[in-house]
Formats: C-alpha cells, sequence, structure tokens
C-alpha cells in the first residue's frame, strides 16, 4: 500500500476552445473535471499500473467533496481530512495548441486543522509501505509541514515540493527527491546546474535526487552513481503531467528496491509516456512499454 | 411574492488577475463566487429592494448544490428541482480594465425531467404575483419552454430570453419582454431598429417591450406609448448585471401597475445603478435614489 499526501488539493478543470480571446465572451465546446493535485495525480497514475493506494490530505467546502467523490472512479482510496475551508480549483483553457491556466488560492488551514492532519497521518502511515508528498501548502500550512510528515513516516519518502517547502524538507532526510529546473533554479539561482544542485540537495540529507528536465529527460544523483537518462525523442503534447508521472515511476522503484538505471529507466519511460497521452496524467500503457526498451540510461561525465 | 425561473442556471467565478496572458500562467489574487443566471441575478436585485422572492428552475450535481446553498445569503428562497446532469459554472478572468468570459455549456435534461418541472412550475405559481422567466435553455429543454410555462402562470409575467427561446414564447403573451440590441439583431437582422422590432414583438403578441440598449439607455413600446429614456452621463463600470436590474425594475413595475413613464424611470435608473457597482448585480441604493431623479424619459417621435 502507498500514501499519498496532498495538502492543496484541486479540483482541475479544463476548458475546451478554439481561440482565446481576451477581452472576448467564449462558449466552451468541451468541459473536462477531475480531481487533480500533484499528489492526486501520483495516485492516480499508480492505481493505472495496478498499485494500492490511499490519498490523504486537506479538502473542505464543495469542491472538496467534489474532489472526494470522484476518487473512486480514479481507482485510489479517499482518506482526505476534512477542512472548514474550501478546496481550490484549477481552469486550463485549451485551444489545440496553447494551455492557459489559472490557479485558485488554497484555503485558509487553521493551527487546529493541521494538528488534526498530523495526528490523522501518523494512523494513516502505520499501515504503508511509502509516503509520497506532493505539492504546495496550503496558506497556514507551515512551511515546515513535509518536514515532520518525513519524520513521522517511518517508512521509505518520495518527496515533490518546491521553494522553502522543499528546502526545510530535505533535512529530515526523505529518501528521494524530484525536482524540476524551474524549481531548482529558485532554490538555487538561475543558472544552477542539475548536477550541482543534485549534490547539494543530497548533500543537505536527500537519499536520491531525480531532476527532471522536460524533454531533454532528467539527472539524477543517487546512492549508485550520477546519470542522465533521455527519451529517444522529444514527445509532442501535454506536458502537465509528465512530472507526476515520474514520481510514481520512483515510487515504484523505491519500493522494490530495484537499481537505479532501471528506476530511471522506467521514469523516464512514464514521463514521456505521459507526454504523448491525449489527457494530463493519463498513461499510455503500451507506448509506456515501447519507450522503455528506447530510453537511454548513461552515467553522468 | 415574486417567482424567478432560471432554467440554465450557473455557479459564477470572477478570477482577479493582473494581465490575461494567453498561454500563460495565472495565479489568481481574487476568487469570487455566486450564484447566478439571469432568473437568480433578477431574483438577488428583487430581494435587495424588500421583495419577497421565490427561484425556481434546474440545478443538479455538485455544482448545483453550491449554487442553492447560497440562495439563502442572498435573500431568496430556494425552489430549485434536482436533476442528474451538473449544472454549469461560468468563469469571468477579471483585469482591471477588461473581462474575458468562459461559459460551461449548461446539463442535458430529460424529457422526464422537464414533464416534472412543468408540474413542479404549476404548483409554485399557484401562491405568486407575477413570474420572471430569464436566461438560456439547458439542453434538452424544448424550445417553446418558455411559451408551456408563460401560459400555466395565470399570473403577470415578464421574460428575458434570447433567439428562438424569444421568438416562440412571445405568442404565449407575456406581459413584459426585455429584450437587448444584440438579441434584437439575431431576431430581425444586424440593421434592426430597437423601435420597429418593438413593434413587431408586440404584434406578435407581446404585451410591452422594453429593449436595452447600453449606455444609450431603453427604448419601450408599452399600451401607453412609445418612449425612450436615459441615464444621465454613460456610467462607467461593470456593464453585465444591468439588463437583470432592468427586468427587476419592470417587474416591480408591473405588480404595482404604475403608470409606464414611471416603470421605465426606475428600469433606467436601476440599470445604470447596477453598472456603477463594483461587483456585477450588486446595485447601489443610494445611487439609484439619485438616478431616478435624474434619468429623461420622453415619448419616442
Amino acid at each position: 500500500m502507498i500514501l499519498t499526501v496532498t495538502l492543496n488539493p484541486a479540483l482541475d478543470l479544463t476548458y475546451e476552445v478554439d481561440t482565446l480571446v481576451p477581452g472576448g465572451e467564449h462558449r466552451v465546446a468541451e468541459v473536462h473535471q477531475r480531481p487533480g493535485g500533484k499528489g492526486v495525480n501520483v495516485a492516480r497514475i499508480l492505481a493505472a499500473l495496478g498499485e494500492s493506494v490511499t490519498v490523504t490530505g486537506l479538502a473542505g467546502g464543495a469542491t472538496g467533496t467534489a474532489v472526494r467523490a470522484a476518487l473512486p472512479g480514479c481507482g485510489v482510496t479517499d482518506a482526505f481530512m476534512e477542512i472548514g475551508g474550501e478546496t481550490r480549483r484549477t481552469v486550463v483553457v485549451a485551444e489545440p495548441a496553447t494551455a492557459t491556466g489559472f490557479w485558485e488560492p488554497g484555503p485558509e488551514v487553521t493551527a487546529a486543522e493541521w494538528d488534526a492532519f498530523l495526528a490523522h497521518h501518523r494512523t494513516l502511515v502505520s499501515t504503508v509501505d511509502a509516503v509520497v508528498l506532493a505539492g504546495s501548502l496550503p496558506p497556514g500550512v507551515p512551511v515546515d509541514a513535509y518536514a515532520h510528515l518525513i519524520g513521522a513516516a517511518g517508512v521509505p519518502t518520495i518527496l515533490d515540493a518546491d521553494g522553502e517547502a522543499l528546502a526545510t524538507a530535505v533535512a529530515a532526510r526523505p529518501d528521494v527527491v524530484k525536482p524540476n529546473a524551474r524549481e531548482l533554479a529558485r532554490l538555487y539561482g538561475p543558472d544552477t546546474d542539475a548536477r550541482d544542485a543534485g549534490r547539494r540537495l543530497r548533500d543537505r540529507g536527500a537519499g536520491a535526487v531525480v531532476a527532471t528536465l522536460g524533454s531533454a529527460g532528467l539527472v539524477a544523483d543517487t546512492p549508485e552513481g550520477v546519470y542522465r537518462a533521455a527519451p529517444p525523442y522529444a514527445m509532442d503534447g501535454n506536458p502537465t503531467g509528465a512530472g507526476d508521472a515520474c514520481t510514481a515511476a520512483l515510487t515504484i522503484g523505491l519500493l522494490e528496491g530495484r537499481p537505479w538505471t532501471e528506476r530511471l529507466r522506467d521514469a523516464t519511460a512514464l514521463s514521456a509516456a505521459s507526454v504523448g497521452a491525449p489527457v494530463a496524467g493519463e498513461v499510455d500503457l503500451a507506448r509506456y512499454r515501447w519507450l522503455r526498451r528506447s530510453v537511454s540510461v548513461e552515467p553522468y561525465r
């Protein structure tokens, strides 16, 4: 059983329009609606790969209810904790070749709610084999939230966070950290090199660091060495869910204790397969298997 | 008691952003959320003016629940009928000087649901003094829906509809019809004159026709004569709710049987006051009273 933690889940709405005209009125041709937030997206992919997954975090209001109601349909078990605030929505206006995103702010979480969640999390982790912590923190949740949750996990952990939440969490020794290029730039400056940044994060406590670099693949600093991995060619499509697919693959590799070169092969292939999928965060399993044979994984020299 | 009918209500979301950048990602600074759809907006304004109002129509899903949950806070009584489909949302992305709108399609309504609503409506109208029918028809509702509802009302009716729904409803003899310039153009062509269009709609069955022409005010063909009315100057602000404010004022005038020149004065002033209000559909009552003394109402020659 895998637990994914999504402190700031969302109801993700995609509006299909022909052309976005600022100042105009748009009849939306198609609306797609699904539960989102990085931890929920990772859970959905893990479930699609046959893993048994429970999702937790903080959800509230009518939007929180809608998010939770859709979870069984994603093949995951709902263990969200109810809060008083209203879960956010995200709206992506999708033109044929462009996406424009609007992110609502998350709900305000009270200190009492956060304390209750720490207790809820302690109960949940006692029955799982790994914990994935992914995504932003809503207002009111302390910036060292992930450090506390990692410290209390008692099982392998994998972290996908940003900014101060990432910086403070690393000292709690997560087994795997998965930043992207933008997150590394925010930590170490715009000219940062993925290899240097990985080294620094490991020095500060991360067991392994897998930096995702978009269509260039990934650079990983692991206990077995430093590697770069890349798909056979740059994928066309929606890159929104690629990072979450990478996290899902790394979670399975962590659980199974597979060699790092194999974990990176899987992670690169699953990310690339998700970019080619018609809906963000879905994965074409046939494409995944084909890509796994075509990915290059090499020591970083 | 006034009944307003909103067959295709909405949860109206307004996202405040600094600048809308197509292809960009936007953190929404403020989210405003409220129940919408023309009949709901008219009801809210009537309630703000001290009228006792019941709202009905078709609502479903989590969004329908959110719409209905917010109605008591608007001072109106909820008599919506539950349907299986999901009520739509609208999203308006508001920059300081521009608004960009996205309208979700409405839910699919089944024939059985529509039959059940006709019965529900017959029960409701037996206890009210006037019925307001306003807004679009969701998919599945027959195009002559408003004709049936007007025919069954048995009390004075006021109609704000568009296209075929308007064209077929007029024969059922609503007491007042409130088209805007765009709706008249769709009925009678882009070069149509508001006075001619009003005449034609009265010939086809409307008791009176009040055409709203934006900042130019309105042109009305009534049993007491043809008039034009205008505010003292063009208002700056959000024009979204002006038509609904006009409908609300006309409803009160209809109920009270006031002279048409007075009804048009009230309608013009209330519309203009709503344009100046900070939130679409709210009305600044002090401004309304001031404007009522400044509006011009003249016979159309």
